[in-house]
């Protein structure tokens, strides 16, 4: 975009991003249209379209606004750091912005292309990030296991979103207690 | 509906739901209008009109299609049965029609409250049939565990969803095996 350097583009380019996941948040994607986004950036209809052309760039860009920046730099001992970052990530999933953001991506994947490569990169990542985290617990000698990343993903990942998204319901001490239990066997750190 | 019990009628109804639900599975929800399920069922636009006033009521019936035989009736020992019931769930979750059903149920729920009544009784309902499930198993001593119902659904269902939809890959007999393990400490039958 050639006026991607000017400030006050920039500045009303963020703006439209702000608009567009409140409406996500609180109406679903469906408010996601330039003619809303326009209204509630309080710019012309023309100035989002300039940005993004068609409404799939506009949802998927807005779907963006999910970091994920879990799992990374493990620790030891793994068990309490990983348990940490779990309860992170389950405060992050109670949010109405990031649960609309995540089922939105889950949904959408099913029937528009772009998005279903969106959530393949996010699980990828998601993936990526916690393979050196089990190599670190089994190298140590804290965890013996046969998991791989994409199963410690399922088995760690997949309750939480079962729990905040379908349950309603809180991420409990006990309930991070299985899913750490469920990638195999921890040594407490005195037997190590 | 007072032209319930005209066979005539009540075929009509089912041809528009599978309509409805093939719109559903190949296009998504936005494809579930008047107008499509009418043309998609050779029927009237009046006639979709006439048993679902508004546009929600037809989605919501359309999302009734799936039905949760799952967890009934266990037998001893437990954790075969359990095992079994669970690759039954995954090989169902994999179909396109009960993914895109399931889905449409988990992210329309954030902003539609006749869907999240719905989602909250299948929830309710998974986790009334676990309830015995886990109860025969830990009367009988086969299991070890101080787990509820409520975790125990998000333990066994939470990364089959997270497999299937998300990383969009094959529950495996391993990974079923993880599954059971989380929910505590299993004896073999011959130890009962």
């Amino acid at each position: 975009m050639n006026d991607s350097m000017d400030p006050r583009a920039v500045r009303s380019r963020e703006a439209m991003l702000v608009a567009a996941r409140d409406l996500l948040q609180r109406e679903g994607p469906g408010a996601v249209t330039h003619q809303r986004v326009a209204q509630h950036a309080g710019v012309g209809r023309a100035t989002v379209y300039r940005h993004w052309p068609d409404a799939e760039q506009l949802l998927l860009e807005t779907l963006n606004g999910v970091v994920m920046p879990f799992f990374r730099d493990p620790v030891t001992p793994v068990r309490p750091w990983l348990r940490s970052q779990l309860l992170t990530l389950a405060d992050e999933m109670a949010l109405p912005a990031v649960a609309a953001v995540a089922l939105t991506l889950m949904q959408g994947a099913l029937w528009e292309p772009h998005i279903a490569t969106r959530r393949d990169a996010l699980v990828a990542t998601l993936t990526d990030q916690l393979r050196p985290v089990l190599q670190l617990a089994v190298s140590t000698g804290e965890l013996d296991t046969a998991c791989d990343a994409q199963d410690a993903a399922a088995l760690l990942i997949g309750p939480i979103l079962f729990r905040t998204t379908m349950q309603t319901d809180k991420v409990t001490a006990p309930l991070i207690d299985y899913l750490l239990s469920s990638l195999g066997t921890w040594h407490l750190a005195d037997d190590v």
